[in-house]
This record gives C-alpha cells, sequence and structure tokens, in this order.
C-alpha cells in the first residue's frame, strides 16, 4: 500500500516534471534523497579508489587522488568543515581545516604524527547502512553504519554521520562528518 | 533528449527512494517542484471555490471559506506574510496581517473601505503560466502570469510572485505573494 | 536616525563574530537583518551611480556599469532570475536571463524594443520603505515601496518585492524582483 | 568571560530585533550564532537538572522531567532524529525514535536492556567546547568536545556533533546528535 501511495507519487512528479521543464527554467537548490544516497556512494568510491591507487602507483599518487577528493566532496573552501574522523585523538581530534583531512587520509605530514593514512589500507569494500535521513533544504544529514572490509576480508564497522551541503554549482559537499568506533565496555 | 534524460532521472529517482524508504525513516523539509505546481493549483481551486460558494451560499459562507483557506495556505501565523494584492492602494496596499487579506478577499470590512472581494467576482477559471521558478531548499519562489476568466468570460492576467514555505507538518505555506496588473503607459 | 541603527547593527554583527572566530571557525551561510538592509541600500546606491555615470560618461561607460552590477548584485549565474521590471510589458514581461536584465536597465539591445532604458533617467534619490520581511535561512525576502526622485524632483513610488539568496562567498544576491506600478483604476 | 559575552550577544539580537520590529514585521526563520550556543548551555541544563531531580525525587521524577526535555529539544515531532548516543551497541545504537531517546536517558525500558539511564548519574558539571560550527540558514551543526563532571568529580569527555533545526514557533530543536567517547586503540 505504501509502495503504491509512492509509485503513484512518483508517476505524478514525473509528469509535472517534464511539462514544467519544457516550459520555464528551474533553479533548484534544494537536496532530495537520491543526490544524498549518491554521495555517500561516491565517497565510499572514493576511498576505495585511494586505496587501488596506493597499491598499484604508491603514497605519492594516492595523495594527490586524495587532494583531489577532499576539493571537490568536502566544503573547506566555506571556511572549515567539522570533521572528527574515526581514529584521532587529542589534540588534534577534530580536522576542522584541509590539510587536517589530508593528513588523516594518507599521513605523511609531521604534524600529525599519529596519522598512518586511513585511506591507505587497501580496503577493498565500502557499505553505508543508513539509519535515518534528514533533509533540510539545501542541506541533508544521514546516520547510520558504514562497513569497510579490509585486504583479509576483515570487516570495520563504524557510526558515522555525515551532512551534506548543496554548492552554488549543484554539487553536494560534505560539511559535518562524524565517525566514531562503536562503543565498548572499557 | 532532454526529455529521456529526465524519464531517466525520474526512474532512478523512484527506485532509490522505494529501496531507502523501505528502510529508514526519512525527514524531508525540501521543496520539490510537483509541490509547488500543486501548491499554485491549491490556491486557484480555492479561489474558484469562494466564488462557487458565495454565488451559492452568499457572502457570509464565502467569508468563512476564505478565511479557512488563508489559514490553511498562508503563513500569517509565522508573523506576517507579504502580500501586496492586485487591486489595493496606499495606504492600504501591503497586507501584512490576516484582517487586510481576509478583506481584500471577501470584503465587507469597514476597516478597508475600498475592498469589494476580489473572490466574490464569480470567477470561472484561473490558470497559472509560470516564467521561471527557483527552489532554495526549504522555500521555493515562481514568478509568471495568472489568467482568471469572469463570468462573462472576460479575461484578467496579472503578474503574480509568490514563495511558498514549508512548515513544521510538511505543508506549503505562501509567505510572499505579489501580484500586479501589467504595466500600461498612462 | 535610520542610518544610526543600521551602522549600530553592522557594529555589534561585526564585534560579535570576531569574538566568537578567535575561538571557533564559525561558518555561517544564514542572513540577518542587516544584511538585507544593506543589500537594498546597494540596489538603490547602484541605481543611482548608473544614472551619474550615463549623464557624466555616456551610454556605454553606463551599460559597462549596469553589466557589472547584475553581475554582482543579482544571481543569474544561477541559472534564471525571477524579474519582474516595472515597465515591462508582454511577451517580454519576465526578464528571466541576464540580456533582459540589462536591456531593461540601459535600453539599447533591438531585441527588447521597449526598452529605453530605467537606469538612464537621471535618477537623484532612492528611498526604501518596507512593509515586511521574511527571512527564511540563507533566503531573505522583502516587499515594500522603493521611492526614485528624477532630476527634476518628481518622485516615483513603486510597489516592490525582492528575494535575496546568499551565495557560496557570503554575498547576497538577488533571486526575485518583482516591480510595479501601484494600482489605479482605469 | 564566556558569559559574559553571551549576555552581550542576547542583549544586542534583542535590542535590533526591538528597534526593526518597531518599524516593520520581521519574520525570521535563520539562526544565529547566540540562539547555537544558548541551546547547548540549554541542554547541558537539563541533564544537570534530570540529575539533580533524580537525587531528590527519585526516578520517576527524572522520567517524567527527562520526557519534557526530550518533547521541548529534540525534533522527534519531525519524524526521527539521527541520535546515536555515546554509550549504546548494536543493534541498538541508533536511537531515532522518542522512546529510544527517553531509555537512553532514564533507562527502566525493558526493551533496552543496556540502557542504564545516562541522565541518572549524577552529573554535576557539562562543559561544551566548539571546535567549529556551520549555520546554514535554518539548521546550525556544531563539532566539539563535551565534558560531563560527574559526582566523584571524574571528568568524562566525549565527541559530539549536533544539528539544530528551528522549528515554526522560533525554537531551536535537535536533529541529530552524534556523541562518541575519544578514540582509544584497543
Amino acid at each position: 500500500m505504501k509502495i503504491n501511495r509512492l509509485a503513484l507519487a512518483a508517476l505524478l512528479v514525473t509528469t509535472a516534471s517534464l511539462q514544467a521543464h519544457a516550459k520555464t527554467p528551474v533553479v533548484n537548490h534544494a537536496i532530495n534523497e537520491a543526490e544524498v544516497l549518491t554521495a555517500q556512494q561516491n565517497w565510499c568510491k572514493a576511498l576505495l579508489d585511494i586505496s587501488a591507487v596506493h597499491q598499484r602507483d604508491g603514497v605519492a599518487a594516492a595523495t594527490a587522488l586524495a587532494a583531489k577528493v577532499i576539493d571537490s566532496a568536502y566544503g573547506y573552501q566555506f571556511g572549515a568543515v567539522l570533521f572528527k574522523p574515526t581514529l584521532t585523538v587529542a589534540p588534534q581530534t577534530f580536522r576542522t581545516d584541509r590539510a587536517g583531512a589530508l593528513a588523516y587520509f594518507v599521513g605523511g605530514n609531521p604534524s600529525y604524527p599519529n596519522d598512518t593514512g586511513f585511506a591507505l589500507k587497501g580496503w577493498k569494500k565500502c557499505d553505508v547502512d543508513n539509519a535515518a535521513v534528514y533533509i533540510s533544504g539545501d542541506v541533508a544529514m544521514t546516520m547510520g553504519n558504514v562497513r569497510f572490509t579490509g585486504p583479509d576480508g576483515t570487516v570495520t564497522t563504524v557510526d558515522k554521520t555525515w551532512s551534506f551541503a548543496k554548492d552554488d554549482a549543484g554539487q553536494l559537499r560534505i560539511v559535518v562528518h562524524h565517525s566514531s568506533l562503536p562503543y565498548a565496555a572499557r
């Protein structure tokens, strides 16, 4: 029943959209759910790509790719990103600037001595399992698990929150990224 | 070609939506184009309804319906609406409160002596022809012509701008409404 | 008195921002009221500037300045602007693209034979009198009167609605502009 | 000193708003930084209040207060909240509905057997230290540390991300809340 209603809604949307687009310019800064799911998939794909480039071409090539990914998928050009990576510790827990993000993903920055390069760990698979999604117009937030499969098949699960903002060019950019290992009594 | 691309996009959205909805709660405050077009149609329908009720049941019934329409379709509960009706003049040009809007649509308010009741004019048809649409997340703006067909078949064309905001309950409400007759050299 | 209030507001905003920035990076895409009032003043100032340049340096210089103003103060780079100028008529009422806006302000475009150049009329003064303001996060809408004083001291009053969106660089841009002469029984 | 800054900011906001309201109605759905910092302080205060009520009046009174806090400070009425509390584990990591949030704060719900009541732990102090703030119109996001001082003076530090949305009544509500203990090599 719910599916029927959804399918009907989709049909109406399609028809209306076609008719309107034929007639009038539409500027749309709103984010839809498909864009959010695609941006998540793109993040996973970028991580696997960096891992693959690292194995094939070495750390310099991986670093160049990671820099490109950060510049296209994150919102550092807005001034700061609220980024808490999975494995960082105080006083370098939060990576609000681009240098801190790059150090986390590929290491090699003496200012971040604890960073070993999360994207260099030979990841083979990256799956997103959303617990909930909140779309607030031109910002969309997701929370759920992301599962990383390593080179030996071991799966690492993290709890992850993302917020994506749509930039003036219509592209989604990560403006919040909080990742943490599941709680374990210590 | 454009239509094919749009149809494909719609299909992808539909599939993704169904899959996601089956899994996760999605709170969505963004406005899509179909919602905007529907809200415009609802405004037209409400105007024709008030006209019809007026002719059948008299001005008191029309006033009751107009009050209901204003409360459900405008955003006066947010504090004010930016409403410039077609036929108002200074110093009562702008109807930023509910009483001023009701007076414009159905007249009968001695504080607004120039108001004769725009919705009581026996409108038979109301067509929207958008020139452009701008969706900014949880606010959507439209500009174009609206054509009103009167009881004798005469068509009145106005230039109209609307802004719709999505309220907490997910309903679109008019927060800006600027209507004017086309410019004519005087 | 009004200027004092604006200057005070600007000062307060600056102070608060500086204090916060000293502690934490703050990315702020929200629009505040002072920014809206400033954007309106800037629009008026740009109109007077174009008029002055026209009188002093001729139409080519005025056109160059108008193009610069449109590119910095309007949002045509987002894809379209919902612009209904005061004096346009069908079928060229709505100027959703940049060429149509420029033609309206400075004329001289054979594709728009009715345009005589609104900004070339020797305006000496431009005052904004808001009836209401609606700020919806990163979009702000205003409605009210704008009064233009011509070279002979005659005042022209228009009913005007603007919507401003904040772009990625933090600048307000006009995305809706509906201007109309007051209603007069014909 | 920090309190002074906040008080000043609040005062300035109030003054500016009053001055504007005297002239024109202003509907403002944008969030400013002072509102964000206040909402964070309110969350801390609510936690300490629940702890105090628990010690003085018992768990039933604490539960009643916690329910009230959840209903006024979170956005469950929008459909779901993206809430990952500090101490939850799979398969109950994410508390997207109200019952799950209440169970986390005060325990006593047999459906959540691992919940011992985070708000019942006798907290004496709660300090927020923001790493960065991102305000996106009517949604604001913060990331940083929150430090909880327990009854014996021990301090627990968490990494915390919040997103606040402004509801139709103008109140900030938590729509995202991701809290995690700092990473520790295991």
